[in-house]
């Protein structure tokens, strides 16, 4: 087998076998196959498309490259939950808690944000003392104690997938269903979940950016569960405008701390209800969707979801106190309000637009080595759908410079449209697959 | 203008502008666009093809890429004659001196042998003395003096042809005529002919295997020689079996010398007429097909092209000794016949094997810093066609090495296919494409 011979066949549109796909990511893993050899199978790929099973051998190939995660000492089913990742999205911080205060336990690996879109793990170190850097048996250990540990990626998963992702970036070769795919399941298969459940973000915030685009995606993931022998749900979400309010890590910290106190954003609260009906079901937990609903609802109330928020965060060495009162969270420097010039109705405002704002006041990495500014961020005040009078405050801005501050406050004006014509509010379950 | 855009095009079928494609030629030429940038190019331009205009474009830019010859001092058109390859392949050592003789300007820049083809170059370095390395301004000189010069590529000519075609042997995208016809043409423009007469082989010895492809190729090159002002004639020729008898260095070279002095293998006759027309044609000296061939052998007869041969030797260093009496040749140590085991006709011999096999004796180049040995080869007794008794002599082979020998004899044998079945005697020129 070489890997001529291999790009010769999918060059000409022939099926790959499972062999020649192991060869290939093996290969390219250790470095005795190129990058330009590589670069040519994938724009291939890209091109002639892979089959249903030629897509799995690839997840499964890239999930084996590297370390996988055994959580079946855990005796129970554990699911994971991931999303194509959106602005504003701080659903993980709120749903893993509030599952895991229904007696699911949850074993969750996140990443770090890159351009424009932020991540979970980022989020958490904006809780002073929050070691997201766990060795797997702790990780293992606090599952088994109090049933909830967030940390970042800290094993060598799917290596294979790391390298091809970021070839893909530089050879244009990105926007394709399948490599996508493969792409996100070969991850969640290393990371030792048995079934998962995917938030597939939908619109100008989501790497889909329609929703046919973002139904084959779900389509592809699910049947690389099937052929994996891992139950997959895909919730179709709405990522048109920022998802709640708060865009910036403590900012969203503290809203997902606000929420688990009761004060729920109405389309927060759909997407946390959702996803989590469908992680409880997946659990063995309870088939009745709604009624999975209601059993979360519950768990607000009585400040079950909170309190384990609090008791993970102090079981990962944070301070809780943070939470208990979340003035400690250090503010920017500057806080400034960005005002509306005229009355009507919010339109919209592109998700992917005030993600990149947020990203240029410190918020984001342009490349992984960067450092981020947890304190700054956006507070909107209005969403798509909402009112609103001339003068009146659209948002609030936190930046720790002047400048920012002023290039912030001008952008953000621009990306709000406001017209007189009434807009329904955004449905933000688009659809549910199973 | 960047790299991503460019790949991103052509993986979406749009045509790439000239701006375009000369930015991906400098930049790959000086190494601020990757080798895996240029491969997924490359993949992108094999799957959704170029246009006439992107293949001229595309020549152009690597034709500009290097250094360029300038012939317009000679103050004559120029007639370029370029082969794409094929084994026993000696025409250029015999057309040249002969279309020279009749007072056409031949300036000519040939390859070494790479594979189981062999080059010019080193035809003309298996006679002692003839120094292939000769600078421009020599090489301009010799052309006035007396009429002709063969050297080696001294120039660094179409750096960017060299770069690309040596990638896209590593990324399995050499077969594609667009890329294959702007390497040939691109190395053409920038040697300075004006006018070129291209000798297509077809066959199993050749590049293209079948009439169609060849075809193709031809079409291409004429466009692109139309759109750069360059007129091309394309002769598509038979490359089934060897041409010739000879095939191996020295053995090529005396084959050369003896037809020049009249005595003319039928095959090697009809190539080498139909090119040597066409060149007197574009080169302004004569419309009439017929005629241009009954001058060149009238050239023959009168030992005018033999003359010239003998000249150009000379003025390059060479020992005409060699010429004037090819016994002086250094001879294999090794000689033997291979004998047929059955009587019929001889329906086949592969010339790409038969190409392989002189490579193994050590004629040819497996890497480009293998050293040569000229002594070895194979001289045929028999072609296609030819009727064979049983025992009878079907070839000698040339070997320096017994081990060699006896390995080449047992695979020959099975190269030359002999049956009862008469078989035509193959037809040399296929067609002509102006």
């Amino acid at each position: 087998m070489n890997i001529l011979e291999i790009i010769e066949k999918k060059r000409d549109k022939e099926e790959l076998s499972k062999e020649e796909i192991e060869f290939f990511v093996k290969g390219y893993t250790n470095n005795t196959i190129a990058d330009y050899q590589a670069a040519a199978l994938l724009m291939a790929i890209y091109l002639n498309g892979m089959t249903k099973k030629e897509t799995t051998d690839l997840t499964i190939a890239m999930a084996n490259s590297g370390e996988r995660l055994d959580l079946s000492n855990l005796n129970e089913i554990i699911v994971d939950k991931h999303s194509t990742g959106g602005v504003g999205d701080k659903v993980s911080l709120i749903l893993l808690p509030l599952v895991a205060s229904l007696g699911i336990p949850v074993a969750k690996m996140s990443g770090r944000g890159l351009g424009f879109t932020g991540g979970t793990v980022d989020k958490l170190e904006s809780i002073p003392g929050y070691k997201t850097e766990v060795d797997i048996l702790q990780f293992i250990k606090n599952v088994e104690k109090i049933g909830i540990s967030m940390i970042s990626q800290t094993l060598n998963l799917a290596p294979a997938d790391k390298k091809i992702y970021s070839l893909r970036d530089s050879i244009s070769c990105v926007e394709n269903i399948s490599l996508i795919a493969s792409s996100i399941m070969s991850k969640k298969i290393a990371s030792g979940a048995q079934k998962i459940v995917l938030d597939v973000t939908c619109g100008s915030g989501a790497f889909m950016k329609s929703k046919e685009k973002a139904e084959q995606l779900a389509n592809e993931m699910i049947e690389i569960g099937k052929l994996a022998n891992k139950e997959t749900v895909c919730i179709l979400t709405n990522m048109d405008e920022p998802l709640g309010y708060a865009v910036g890590n403590s900012l969203e910290v503290i809203e997902a701390i606000h929420f688990l106190q009761g004060d729920m954003p109405e389309d927060v609260k759909e997407v946390v209800l959702e996803l989590g009906a469908y992680m409880i079901k997946l659990a063995g937990k309870g088939n009745d969707i709604e009624e999975n609903k209601a059993k979360m609802l519950e768990n607000i109330k009585n400040r079950k979801g909170y309190e384990k928020l609090i008791q993970m965060v102090e079981n990962q060495g944070g301070d809780s106190s943070y939470i208990k009162d979340t003035n400690q969270f250090p503010k920017a420097e500057y806080i400034g309000n960005v005002y509306s010039n005229t009355s009507g109705c919010i339109q919209s405002m592109d998700a992917k637009e005030i993600g990149k704002i947020v990203c240029e006041l410190g918020a984001g990495r342009v490349r992984k080595e960067d450092k981020i500014d947890n304190a700054v961020g956006i507070v909107l005040k209005k969403k798509v759908s909402d009112k609103v009078e001339d003068e009146e405050i659209l948002a609030t801005i936190y930046a720790n410079s002047k400048e920012k501050m002023e290039k912030a406050k001008e952008r953000l004006l621009k990306v709000i449209k406001i017209k007189e014509e009434k807009v329904e509010k955004p449905k933000m379950i688009l659809e549910v697959m199973e």
